[in-house]
């Protein structure tokens, strides 16, 4: 039931485990959901108790311990062997003075890591400050050491089999940015609308169901067009504004991420000239891709084309993306953006996001992108842009 | 912009410091994005960046510092006067070397709290191993103090106004549980149902727009109904299995959750048993809540009760419920378990869940109630019974 064959978790273990070597770990804890799933396939919403996946650097299997009442779950949904699996009793979710941490050091002593050197993912959201310190009390000799992102990092470059169901995610995406810019319109409540972007998320293709992206819809309208994480509203679309549409399909928590922008009337010079300027600067940034360019060439040829144009955006313009929970989709790893020397590989895949906000309003516009041997290949097809409505 | 008026937010300001002069902190370091909301109305997807408000002891405004993509969204959202509102650069988001606690720090530091009492919600999703440390390490001459859950408990007694909204979600949850009800069928894909489901959720009611709820739908059918969390696949329902459907209606991030259960085809008279079992356990819960009750009470009555039909749970029956956003839409404070001698006051509000998961099937009933001045009101109304269809 795990969303890849076997083979696929042998070589991510593989590759795991060589940088773990590097780093001179004998142990990593993983507690980043998103990690515990490329590792092992578990997938559960069971990440709001404390959870690991721990991963011993020997040719052994991985062992995932968390609640209980989630063991089931990790018996249907991993490839590990039943007694790999340990589940805590429901005593230590959310006591005033049991930690589940307690538990998952006592395995560790038990597996003999005691004196050991563990790594951690330091700055997961999954693992926080009090995580740590029940660790360092309850494992006083051995090592603890921050492995944040170790993972991320072996995840950032996409296998062909990840790539597919990225492939699959972005036939949903399509889907959903079509039922999107058709059902923004003068007078419809937001929420409405979210409603029907969601159900369309969800539903996938008949082919791909869908599940939920680690980001809600963004829903950008009227005033709210200008600040990029707003909540949708109750209230309704209004003529002469702009709603800016930044979605996702998500297919087995694989995202493939779109933003396109519609003008409710007839729009005003300014904007127009915005759009151009985002789908030139898009193709600028799009045409450095290839192995070997380095994450801050594609912010560069951006910044230097619109900057003709009379534009500047002060935030990053994109991001590594695939396999996430909420509350957000991408890697955390290497980012579109100056100073970033991140050397782009095939299979990288990215969400390159040109967000625009400005005063009181804005236009996004965006894509998922793979590395290819030679450039770049964009995962979904959408008309690149300003839709204009009645 | 805010979904109170100011002087709800006065109000919870002055509890929240009430508790922070018994624990003799300067100032409050909240990081929870529930928390965050609760006290200043802050509304916004940012926090998968590490964003705070920050409360000082003294009778003034907190501040709200984030990123400053998201300031704007503080100035929409907020009751904050505008001058509270710090963004930092772009640069400090998922930077090898910057960290955002860095600017917190500073803003502390600026704010005079450089050997202040802090406190930090040491165990909040939000709050990472790794802001701990570079606070600690920005701050040296500061005492840090672990206040988890300081916020949640103030939030744990619900506003009037608060329970209003609560009963505009219940509003939603009822509409929507009919919906799902309906939906659930021999032969249609479990997404499709979620598709569906999440469309009434977001929808809501005509008065009442709605959110998406902190806990996607749970959709648990057929080898899953045993799974608790498990995710909803492309596979078909199938005829003489249990559909578990726990789900909630959300507005303004507030909850009222409800879980049911739909048999396809005849059921057993095993299913029936647990059913019958289960509604009888519940009544005999709710039987015992009135002010002073303690939460273990509650627990009590109904292990007692299934007891003598011959079942049992290994798990905690219920939790504190209220504004939340994802992975979790419980309070994090009260639970309805052995031992936990909680007082129960009105207008406390509690998620009644009882997820009876066996071997290969499962039953789920629950309720959300708020603990009245006399005994419990049940906030949405959908039959107490065994869904049987088809």
């Amino acid at each position: 039931m795990a969303a890849f064959p076997g083979d696929e978790y042998e070589r991510r273990l593989e590759r795991t485990r060589a940088r773990m070597a590097e780093s001179g770990l004998d142990v990593l804890l993983v507690t980043d959901p998103a990690n515990m799933n490329y590792l092992t396939g578990y997938d559960a919403w069971s990440f709001y108790v404390p959870q690991a996946v721990v991963l011993p650097l020997g040719n052994e299997p991985p062992h995932w311990v968390g609640r209980a009442m989630d063991a089931e779950s990790a018996r249907l949904t991993t490839v590990l062997p039943h007694d790999r699996i340990h589940g805590y009793a429901d005593d230590y979710v959310e006591h005033p003075v049991k930690h589940p941490m307690q538990y998952v050091a006592e395995l560790l002593a038990d597996l003999g890591y005691g004196r050991g050197r563990i790594g951690y993912e330091g700055d997961a959201y999954s693992f926080t400050a009090r995580n740590l310190q029940v660790l360092a009390r309850e494992l006083p000799e051995a090592r603890l050491q921050d492995a944040y992102l170790l993972v991320n990092w072996v995840r950032t470059v996409k296998s062909p089999r990840e790539i597919e169901v990225m492939r699959q995610a972005a036939r949903i995406v399509e889907r959903v940015m079509r039922v999107a810019i058709e059902t923004v319109e003068v007078g419809r409540r937001e929420c409405d609308a979210a409603a029907v972007i969601s159900e369309a998320q969800i539903r996938g293709t008949e082919e791909f169901g869908g599940q939920v992206p680690a980001n809600p819809p963004a829903i950008l309208s009227g005033d709210n067009a200008g600040t990029p994480h707003a909540a949708w509203s109750d209230r309704p679309f209004l003529p002469d504004t702009a709603t800016c549409l930044e979605l996702s399909g998500c297919r087995h928590r694989y995202h493939c991420a779109m933003s396109r922008t519609v003008w409710l009337g007839m729009p005003p010079d300014h904007v127009r000239r915005l759009a151009d300027a985002t789908a030139e600067g898009m193709e600028a940034a799009l045409s450095v891709v290839e192995p070997g360019a380095l994450c801050q060439d594609v912010e560069r040829a951006w910044r230097e084309t619109i900057g003709r144009r009379g534009f500047s955006k002060p935030s990053r313009i994109g991001y590594s993306i695939g396999l996430n929970y909420p509350p957000n989709w991408a890697d955390h790893t290497a980012s579109l953006r100056e100073g970033d020397t991140t050397v782009m590989e095939p299979n990288m895949t990215f969400h390159l996001m040109l967000g625009m906000w400005m005063e009181g309003w804005g236009f996004e516009l965006s894509d998922t992108f793979r590395v290819t041997e030679s450039g770049y290949e964009l995962l979904a097809d959408v008309p690149r842009q300003l839709f204009v409505k009645g």
